[in-house]
């Protein structure tokens, strides 16, 4: 049996690099898995999906203020940096690094020196309203603030990017800057957050990171629901309205083996479904896989997705039709 | 003395990078100089500056089609690969690589088995105004093309940013996929191209880019003309009239030597003598070296910008006065 490996804790983005930059040039490749900590199931098996693909495993804990807008979850959205260690400890084999800085956004201040407050961060962030209007992320700023966003610009419009107008550039934002500190060779996405994987994918293309994007399977918990940090919040009841998402998913699933092939009839029962169980509705979408745009008939492969609220939780979830 | 150093030239992105990490596992550190070619001794002395920074210096050519809109000049920028190579060679320790790629926005094809057209590349690529309007660059496709690009929200905005709307968006597009494909310890950029130079400084630290960005300063024709790859389509008699910039440049910096601190009246006299000279003046911009915005009076470190048509030639040029 393998001995439990402790995982170095990096916060200082120079060091990270640095570590990096030490194991490629001895010869090892890197994979990392970035998250926003609050670790379940679902992350546990990017992790695991990782160790496939590379030497070493760097998993990053940090909620991205850039993918939020003001009137969003940022405060609420949870944290317990010491059970993600130890959660991380339960992995077989480990991994290798935790990359967990503090604000990614701040260039004023040299934080190596500041004394971490691990569970405590406080992650606030100045934000105004920009003249001319625009769209406002929690890290938008006047004078020499942050000001450069990554828009992959087709990919980012429709599905979640239509009610969340700055979280894909904010999520592409981020996560070329970690691609940047942390130098992998891989980087594992789950495909529960489907548009953002291939967002992702697209970016690396178009911006030549020479990092392979691995998409990783949704994981559910026993009664269907996909995993999420933010199901923490939902209340008993609400958590079995929720399960009308999965359930209508796997119904539309079954419905095009049957032989429907109408994505109109086929959002009309999700839609259905998921309104009788006191959800509300963002979209249902059926797109097709890569370019992620709407089909009237299912003929190619196709994923269904869906957001919807229960109570003041915003879900998300997909399936994918391979036809 | 030394004798002549052949630069190696490559042309697959992946051969290049190959090369870089080579490098760097050897303990070299790598200065990059991005040019779009056709070099004269604006450029040399950007090679010079490089030299002084890094073990290595690559220098890329490349004419990004990204970085122009359908309108503009593209197809006539002036090109001669090889004469570039010759002058590369004039260079005192000369450079290690010469990155020439062929077209860094085709992901169809693998062009790594395609003999190279050197000097008489076809950069001819497909654009198509999108829906819905927008900013439309030489390489804006539909479907599953390029459509990642990187933004410099508010320095993008002034100066040259609001008569050539794609410019800065496909430079620091380009930029972005250099770097990552490079890998450079530092990068060299001319400060005649003022704007570029800062929205670059800014995308690498808001972008956690690990490169030291230098910036190199203006050199000038013996007549004062600041040096560029389209002076070579100025007539005699506009040549001639383009000196005007230069020279009513070094007057507004004497004048402020001299008391006067006024941007409107430096702006007016700068305004006049171009006009005067019979150049069609597109701004004069007297804005702090920081942010880039205008000042009324001039208190702090301010840059003259100027941007000027003499025939079909727009010229930019400027002139730093530190108070």
């Amino acid at each position: 049996m393998e001995a439990v490996k402790e995982p170095e804790i990096i916060t200082d983005k120079n060091q990270m690099r640095k570590w990096s930059r030490a194991m490629r040039c001895k010869g090892k490749t890197l994979a990392l898995v970035p998250t926003m900590g609050y670790l379940h199931q679902g992350h546990l098996s990017l992790v695991d999906e990782a160790r496939k693909h590379a030497n070493l495993t760097v998993v990053s804990i940090y909620v991205n203020p850039g993918q939020f807008s003001p009137s969003e979850d940022l405060s609420t959205y949870p944290s317990d940096f010491r059970r993600d260690v130890l959660k991380l400890l339960s992995v077989p084999g480990g991994v290798d690094v935790v990359f967990h800085p503090y604000n990614l956004y701040d260039y004023k201040t040299d934080r190596r020196n500041v004394e971490e407050k691990e569970d405590n961060v406080d992650r606030s962030v100045g934000w105004r309203n920009l003249e001319g209007g625009g769209e406002v992320s929690c890290v938008e700023e006047k004078g020499t603030g942050h000001e450069t966003w990554v828009r992959v610009e087709r990919l980012e419009k429709g599905l979640c990017g239509k009610s969340r107008p700055v979280f894909f550039r904010g999520v592409a934002t981020v996560v070329t800057k970690l691609f940047n500190i942390v130098e992998p060779d891989v980087a594992v996405f789950g495909k529960k957050d489907y548009q953002q994987w291939k967002i992702i994918q697209r970016m690396v293309r178009d911006l030549d990171f020479s990092i392979r994007i691995i998409g990783s399977e949704v994981v559910r918990d026993n009664d269907g629901l996909a995993m999420s940090s933010r199901n923490v919040h939902l209340s008993v009841v609400e958590r079995e309205k929720a399960l009308s998402v999965s359930r209508s998913l796997f119904k539309a699933k079954l419905s095009t083996t049957e032989g429907c092939k109408s994505s109109k009839s086929l959002r009309d029962m999700i839609i259905q479904t998921i309104e009788e169980a006191g959800g509300k509705v963002d979209y249902v979408e059926i797109v097709e896989q890569e370019s992620l745009e709407a089909v009237d008939e299912i003929k190619n492969p196709v994923v269904v997705c869906v957001a919807a609220w229960f109570g003041k939780v915003r879900l998300i979830d997909n399936i994918e039709i391979d036809i």
